[in-house]
């Protein structure tokens, strides 16, 4: 919508959070295969090269979408590698509708994003890709999932980060969220975009804080917090 | 790679394309679900309302992934209505790797890209977005098909545009591409990028042109029509 200008704001932005010794994902899910992959993986995961752009720098990792399979995720696990960086492969989307397709399932009752999961496992736990931590940079993205899938897949996939969607603004709640931690408390990256930056919309926000954007956003993060964490001593 | 410079190259390409009276298809595979596919929607569709940028121009037509289903496929083909342009959904790809999800079958033998095709179908099928001509503008981007899946796919979606990655560089024929024409000689527009980008780089115009890319290119164009129309004549 911004264009170029867009995406100048972009970079501006990751370098301010860099600052702040914060964790950037970058949620770009790219996704085609082959050469296009390649190039997708490295503008989006390298520092440019560019004379007089030294200063800018990429997301520590990016959404991608698995697709188009092994071939189209294997280059941007490459470049995370070489980068230091991580990669989240979408398996399946937390929108009601995502079943229409996500979950249309074989003979056997193994539905696609289990074989799209499979897949990912299988690149993520090759043996360069598992740090010292026992976690792959190659994380899984899953929203919409019952206590159950959930329960499940923690357990089947335990070199995996799930980076979970939905909380918040998409309905999804912290119980459901921290389900996909360990007991250790790890393994779970919960997300919360449209709740946090348009705070300032919700009344319980506006009621309090008026037109100071900022403190409605804080006080949403902290809210966001608390209830998280609520969730999580239910869990351990 | 080239950041927002890369960006702003982007566009002035497209506004150079348009004086040309060329069709522009930006080859962006977007793809999310509910709010983010709107704004991924209305930045690629519709041009900018910045003040100073009113010559920038947004491309005909843009490629997308069906992996989220109806809901994330519906509000770029709504844009693309309200903005006289069409979209073309990923429905199977041409990677070698790509059977390993995209081939995916039910019980009853249905591939997981025949359940895309076929949601794509009903979108494209709304009467809202047939037009004169006949074809709908939203369209399947379909790789990697043998002749027998190309005609039946053809006779099947009637009213559906075929674009067609893979001639060139990724291996396609010019009678594999054909096959997903009408008898009018419509219905398919085939693709080749990098054979013709790249074709600098290929002994057989580098002899004959040197350094000079872009008669190399203008050769490359040259031999895909003649070989793409030759193919056609048997077709027809």
């Amino acid at each position: 919508k911004y264009l170029w200008e867009g995406v100048e704001t972009y970079y501006s932005l990751i370098t301010e959070a860099e600052e702040l010794g914060l964790e950037i994902i970058g949620d770009v899910k790219r996704g085609d295969i082959g050469h296009t992959a390649e190039q997708y993986a490295s503008a989006h995961l390298k520092n440019p090269e560019l004379v007089g752009l030294e200063d800018t720098i990429t997301p520590d990792a990016i959404t991608i979408s698995g697709f188009a399979g092994t071939e189209a995720i294997v280059p941007f696990a490459d470049v995370a590698d070489q980068q230091g960086k991580g990669i989240f492969v979408w398996v399946r989307s937390s929108n009601p509708g995502a079943a229409e397709i996500q979950d249309f399932a074989d003979a056997d009752g193994q539905k696609m994003y289990e074989r799209i999961a499979k897949l990912v496992n299988q690149i993520a736990t090759e043996q360069k890709r598992v740090g010292s931590s026992g976690y792959s940079n190659v994380g899984m993205i899953f929203g919409g999932a019952s206590k159950e899938v959930a329960a499940a897949l923690r357990e089947k996939y335990d070199k995996i980060w799930f980076l979970i969607p939905g909380y918040g603004s998409q309905g999804a709640s912290a119980a459901d969220c921290v389900q996909f931690c360990k007991t250790d408390g790890t393994g779970a990256l919960v997300n919360s975009s449209r709740s946090i930056i348009y705070a300032y919309e919700k009344p319980q926000y506006k009621e309090q804080f008026g037109d100071d954007w900022k403190r409605c956003i804080e006080q949403a993060i902290i809210d966001a917090k608390i209830d998280l964490s609520n969730a999580m001593q239910t869990l351990l």
